[in-house]
């Protein structure tokens, strides 16, 4: 039995998320481990590094499987991509020792969120980026950034539905650049909770817009309480980026990021 | 009576080009004429800088059209962005002279081509870029490019259903760059024939991918027979990104571009 570790990206557009559900909804889980297993000639179960929701891209999502097929890892990723739909592609595979665990394993998740800044809506693109029209103050968003990185109690960021045992998180790192229309969130924390970046966006694009004042993304922080967020910002600007294993594993390091951001 | 100008954006993936075809067809124009004959509350016919093929992309397109209806010029935005699909929309507009027109009042238009370059296919914008899972020399392309710089006979590489009149234009710019896992061709001439950068494309990919010498480039230029080029390469990775006109006409000069190679 050989433990194999996989990047997968998908555009989750058109997916009702990572996770397999009842019969016919279409998820990238049910897709990835009906090619994997024409590939292997047994049935595969799948575990990943982070969960998406619909809506929501990865350009490095991870996922392992256990098999005792006999294959050379090309043929995971070109056999798996011969058999997947084409919004969603297997980069690479490599064997990993059996103490690997996509999950648990992970330390680190890197999120990237997409603003479209602009006038008029984006036609190209329309389901890859988060429109916004109002002009947003990128210096306002930043300085109110600054005052959630850390360990802190996330409950006021979390989704009410989410399960996760603890609300608190530790928040590496909350960049935030402009490049033309594009206003690009880069979020790096030890785990995330359920819509987490999500409530984030939405809190600073409050702040951007002039609407709320610097000083809400700390006060909504403080509170400890979801009613005192602000709204949920869609799924189509979030993409997964990069998931964070210990050396020993030997995973491959490639650039990631969603392509236009490289 | 009032002439204006308008810049529009499009996903062409699922259009059949710019121009209006029979009833059924799903264009460019047709769709653009529709969402603006109902903010004028007349017929409007609308004339193109550059007429798109089926797939390809436009981040900057330019149109015009006249109207007696007295509409601001946010109206014509905003009101035609209500009545648009969402894979298309306006994204200025602004009143001309009578003898701009955006066809022949143009005298350079700049496409970029965007060349996706990994082994595995791209789940996320399959549609925006053209994937080629050999690995490509930029050096050689480059090299190969500066042949089609100036002013050429370009007949090796034009379509051979093309009608343009004379098959000489003259080339720029044909500067290649790679960012990441993206190769992108910029091409700026004074007009291009029909197929023309896809064909320069498919010729810089083989020359790339080492199965043409770097010469090649300029042995079909010289030969001036579509016969003696290479194949077409695909519209998916093309875009109209920018039109120049003559100052006098005054119209905004913004950053376009896909939106991610801003």
């Amino acid at each position: 039995m050989t433990r194999i570790a996989l990047a997968v990206e998908y555009d989750g557009s058109r997916f009702h998320g990572w996770q397999t559900q009842e019969d016919g909804v279409r998820t990238v889980q049910w897709h990835l481990e009906q090619a994997l297993s024409r590939v292997a000639d047994h049935p595969v179960t799948l575990i990943c590094a982070g969960r998406t929701d619909t809506g929501v891209h990865a350009t490095g999502q991870v996922c392992h499987f256990d098999s005792n097929a006999n294959r050379d890892m090309k043929a995971w990723v070109m056999g798996g991509n011969r058999f997947l739909p084409d919004d969603v592609a297997v980069r690479w595979a490599v064997p990993v020792s059996d103490d690997f665990h996509a999950r648990f394993s992970a330390f680190r998740r890197c999120y990237r969120y997409v603003i479209y800044n602009a006038g008029a809506p984006p036609a190209l693109f329309r389901r890859q980026v988060t429109w916004n029209h109002r002009p947003l103050d990128v210096q306002r968003m930043a300085d109110a950034a600054r005052a959630l990185v850390g360990t802190h109690d996330f409950t006021s960021y979390r989704c009410v539905h989410c399960q996760a045992k603890s609300p608190v998180k530790t928040l590496h790192r909350l960049d935030i650049q402009q490049r033309g229309r594009m206003i690009i969130l880069e979020v790096e924390a030890n785990a995330f909770l359920m819509h987490m970046v999500r409530n984030i966006a939405g809190v600073l694009m409050a702040i951007g817009a002039g609407h709320q004042p610097v000083e809400w993304a700390a006060e909504v922080l403080a509170a400890r309480d979801r009613r005192e967020g602000g709204v949920t910002a869609p799924p189509y600007g979030l993409y997964l980026v990069d998931i964070g294993y210990p050396d020993q594993f030997e995973l491959p390091r490639e650039p990631l990021g969603p392509l236009w951001l490289e």
